[in-house]
């Protein structure tokens, strides 16, 4: 690997998988007393271009973001198959999905990344930027997300 | 529950349990590019009052910790049982054990979570501080964990 894969180590994302957002969205709005944010949900495969495992897919998920400082908790209901959100509600329950990490230049880290084992299982695209997530489940106990913002 | 249970809502910790805690400590060096951190064990039951569900417990755990800026990554190898390093790690493999939170007023906070459902499932404490974890696997999708700092 690079001296530093992740370009900058602070860690920008707290991916949770759940079953139900809208009253996720309220536990956690009691549990920080805050607001509770706005539920968006990812765009459709013909704008996204999410692939997952080197395939489209139609699936998406629906989101909502807290502020916890340098973190956004970012709480995930997946919608449809196939996904890596999915496959870890499936497994696991409510549980972690990912953590993320702000970087530049996409393929080359992704490259980078899989020399290392850690291979690419779904990659999509955002207003204004891109994702990808590595399978760090094993050796680092959560997927890697890396976000790229242009 | 009070407007802000949590008092800040900076977390400050991404607690992770792990089968072995020496690669998972490699592991994570060189995807974060950074010399490996010391690996700690917790104080024994007879220092660290460790309460698992109201009963002492002799369980400990290895730790190591990562830097990620605001939030410290904690690597959890559970040492003995029973704890709720150990549940999560039986329960699930390598996966996030809890979010942490910095309080003032343990004792009040642990009330004030009970009434909301959130029970207190294990306690301990070290040198300069204690710990809480409450039971938020179900509603949050992760222990929480209250941290309190003399």
């Amino acid at each position: 690997m690079t001296s530093r894969p992740l370009d900058d180590n602070k860690v920008i994302q707290i991916g949770l998988v759940v079953e139900n957002i809208d009253e996720a969205v309220q536990a956690w709005s009691l549990l920080l007393g805050v607001t509770p944010p706005s539920i968006i949900i990812t765009e459709t495969v013909d704008v996204a271009h999410t692939q997952y495992h080197d395939s489209p897919t139609p699936a998406q998920a629906r989101l909502a973001f807290f502020d916890l400082g340098q973190v956004a908790l970012e709480l995930i209901q997946p919608v449809g198959s196939p996904s890596t959100w999915n496959d870890q509600l499936t497994a696991h329950g409510p549980s972690l999905h990912h953590l993320a990490f702000e970087i530049k230049g996409m393929e080359k880290h992704i490259r980078e990344l899989a020399k290392h084992g850690l291979r690419l299982i779904q990659r999509g695209e955002y207003t204004g930027g891109r994702y990808a997530y590595v399978d760090g489940q094993k050796q680092f106990g959560t997927v890697i997300e890396l976000l790229e913002n242009d």
